[in-house]
């Protein structure tokens, strides 16, 4: 469980906070967490539900219920391991003219589990293999210049069927905020002459203290401007603008990546009450011009707080949990 | 409950659309609305549960458990009827270095009731003078540049309090996405020569469909970027920036005002299978740019369909009713 004490100067933190490269806003407010919440117990009815794999659409035996596969990856007996599907209701699709994209689902394991955790580093390594394989496969469509594969873990986090599984979206044009950073980055690269993700992470290093993790080519951190509790971002030290496009000769291997976020996963999923969360993989856009201000990352946002009013009114979002505080917490040994 | 069949042309509705002014960008996908839900039965479960009035904070008689009010408004007998006290968890503060701001709780009843169509018209003008009293109060301190009136009803929409409440924020600035839409709006006046906000409103007058009611200096219509099924926007018919500073010559009575919008949440808490929704009293920055291109709106925005990893990725909604089915359903005789 998160812990609520005060911060270590024995202060409830308060401050807002604006991130110059991404441009969101947080406003942290650690006292906020002691706030009651009739709710929290009907929720948590609501969450230890299990639901059943008799009716699910994602476990094995139940194939004819989704699309046929565009994607599967077997084990050595033969069984599939992850099976990629489109969409049975996609948000956007290619022969819409007005809502133009690719939109598919990544079934993580035959098995009817509702936890990441219960996937093995090896199921893990597989999963992570088809987001990059279908990142490609839209990639080189030339259709599109953005992909994004994203996870909702728990009703909290928007997920409507239990079963583990990921989305994928692909768009022509890279959304609103993703253009909008993805401009700030590069004006800023042509300012410094470096990446100023690679900056981040020296920083990140320098500061020390929202570190969570930092091995085999890759590093994990909360960052400064945490949206929600817990929030990790985890990143290749390296400097690699896309996900689905790793090279070879440096940084983490896939091997190593699946170990990582497998971790992080277990843990976050021990502290958090009831867990639930967002995780993106945010590739760059595929424009030529990310090569130099691009690098990628994969994004664990818990949903701890609700979105309420304020966040949809002013797009600032309120945590109650310093990143400090968080790092502390999810710190792996 | 809301009727999920196709348009009227028999086809389901896949458009993005992105609204210029406000900057979001939503994806109609009507047939999303068919996808299984295997929480949503639980969910309902815990949203049916009724809080207790024992332990709530905001019933008659607890008034010692929070802040001291800031401001009350007594009926003829003497007794309260709404309620304004600080935030006794705020997200702001006066004395917050890193975070100034006002944060305050509007109760909206002595009596412990969790839908805002439990309330009087009476009650609700009352409350609605409490909003507009304090938005004056705050603007006239002179330290704040914008002031948020809100409303969480439902766990679905972040209430983590059953007894009907909203809330004030007031800001040193505008919020980022508040503060480009006045950029773009001021943009608009100049090329234009009038209020963007007004040419809207004659252009929804125009196209009809969207409409949900026009009568007493007001209009209410379903947005053509509606984030969620169901999303109103309320407005004054003549030019009016601020909420809180409306002409007594021209425009809707607080009466009128009080009238239609209780009429409209009635319908609205009808309509939806689970009443969620957040209420958003938009009055234009305390700005002097603001008299010419600001135009104040009360948006009422359900909470149907979760915010989930794609949401938050991207910034774009992804709505499966069209608005204009939408303003059929909710549409006043």
């Amino acid at each position: 469980m998160i812990e609520l004490v005060p911060c270590s100067d024995g202060r409830h933190l308060t401050e807002i906070r604006t991130d110059w490269l991404t441009g969101r806003t947080v406003i942290l407010a650690e006292h906020r967490a002691e706030r009651p919440n009739e709710f929290a117990e009907a929720a948590g009815f609501a969450e230890s539900l299990t639901s059943s794999s008799v009716d699910c659409p994602f476990c094995v035996g139940h194939e004819s219920i989704t699309p046929p596969a565009v994607f599967t990856r077997h084990d050595e007996l033969g069984r599939w391991r992850v099976r990629v599907v489109p969409n049975k209701f996609p948000a956007v699709a290619l022969d819409a003219p007005f809502a133009a994209g690719a939109h598919e689902v990544i079934i993580e394991s035959a098995r009817h589990v509702d936890r990441t955790a219960a996937l093995s580093v090896a199921e893990l390594a597989d999963v992570l293999a088809a987001y990059q394989e279908r990142l490609v496969f839209w990639r080189s469509r030339g259709l599109f210049e953005y992909g994004l594969v994203f996870k909702n873990l728990g009703a909290a986090a928007g997920a409507s069927l239990a079963h583990v599984h990921s989305q994928l979206i692909a768009l022509p044009q890279p959304p609103a905020p993703v253009a909008a950073e993805m401009a700030r980055a590069g004006t800023s690269y042509r300012e410094q002459g470096s990446c100023p993700y690679c900056r981040l992470i020296e920083e990140e290093r320098r500061v020390g203290e929202r570190v969570v993790v930092e091995r085999d080519g890759l590093i994990a951190f909360c960052p400064y401007v945490s949206l929600q509790p817990c929030e990790v971002w985890l990143m290749p030290t390296a400097h690699e603008p896309w996900f689905e496009q790793r090279p070879q000769s440096v940084g983490a291997s896939p091997a190593a990546l699946a170990e990582t976020l497998h971790a992080l996963l277990v843990r976050m999923e021990a502290i958090l009450p009831q867990p639930a969360y967002n995780l993106l993989v945010r590739t760059a856009p595929w424009q030529d011009e990310a090569a130099e201000c691009g690098h990628w990352r994969i994004e664990i946002l818990p949903r701890v707080n609700p979105l309420a009013g304020f966040e949809l009114g002013t797009q600032m979002h309120i945590n109650p949990i310093c990143p400090t505080r968080a790092a502390t917490q999810l710190r792996l040994g």
